[in-house]
């Protein structure tokens, strides 16, 4: 069975593509919105962790809502919701038979419920796996240190391949640097090297 | 890490199990009451698929107050949700660096809320992990397909090791055959019996 996993080489979308291969055929799904180099750092992330990688471009005007949505809140979470929805309904219509992200038990966004997550799969004839949701916050913290090796960064001064990252820089050209700072608060972000050897 | 997997031989705990091996150092663990020969029949599915196992024995009367509740009720929910919040408990309490179980996203009897885990991790200082809470009914269908050699057969012809084998002996018991007919609609019963070659 294939499965696309929304992959923005972060550690929770990394380690859901670990627990689910061996299950499945895995590839690596990088959706994003071609803003900087965003999907060249999840390419060179899948490259090191060894499984096959695809682009997925997204609707540009689903980023344009996001950040109208985020000058309006003056915080990340609905816009960041809205994008995820987006990618997962994108991913979903790829012709795989499973599609995943990395959504964890204690994340507050993005979330999927299960009404959503079952409207989904029916309306595309797709199974929605989200294997970290049975994983609280220090579970994650051991399986990742266990097995991914990671380099870990203020935000601004790590290039990733979230939507976060390419969500910056729209936010930025829209409403200026001042706007990203007040949405986005400092936080130390991690980025993927590597994974160890689990033998 | 050693994790201890609260296992019936149902298809649900061993693909939890499945899903965690290699990750984790994997323990099937019998949570019972000594009724019949539930322990019995998981402990030669625990063979079967290759893992370690152990019993744990649960509290006599946490059983009884759970037919007391299916009697009263007439539908087993309440009674199975105290029995299997009593197995995690004590399952908790037995030294491993994380507990598991097999509860499934779909699952409407046993759930276990965030909250609920939260508190159950903070007072053992252990993991709680539902590695099957990610995946839909469809897809553990088709994992099982994939990975498990089950038997299926109608409940009352199915020797199990869940806690329903063990309630519906002890509600026969209190209440007559009649109250186990009630509690407990017909339904076709699975049993593993073995794990399918990956390679």
């Amino acid at each position: 069975m294939e499965v696309g996993v929304l992959f923005s080489g972060g550690k929770d979308s990394t380690l859901a593509a670990l627990l689910l291969d061996g299950f499945y055929d895995v590839t690596l799904v990088h959706a994003g919105f071609g803003v900087g180099d965003a999907a060249g750092q999840a390419a060179t992330t899948a490259e090191a962790v060894g499984f096959p990688f695809e682009r997925l471009e997204l609707d540009r005007e689903v980023a344009d809502d996001a950040v109208d949505a985020m000058v309006a809140d003056g915080f990340p979470r609905n816009g960041i919701q809205q994008v995820h929805e987006h990618a997962l309904e994108r991913a979903a219509a790829e012709g795989f038979d499973a599609i995943a992200d990395g959504s964890r038990r204690d994340d507050r966004v993005p979330t999927v419920s299960r009404a959503w997550a079952q409207s989904l799969e029916d309306r595309h004839g797709v199974d929605y796996l989200s294997p970290l949701s049975g994983f609280g916050r220090t579970a994650v913290d051991r399986l990742v240190e266990r097995n991914l090796v990671v380099e870990e960064a203020p935000s601004e001064q790590l290039s990733k391949g979230d939507y976060e990252a390419e969500l910056r820089v729209l936010l930025a050209e829209t409403a200026g640097e001042g706007a990203v700072d007040e949405v986005f608060p400092d936080h130390v972000q991690t980025r993927v090297v590597g994974i160890r050897d689990r033998a």
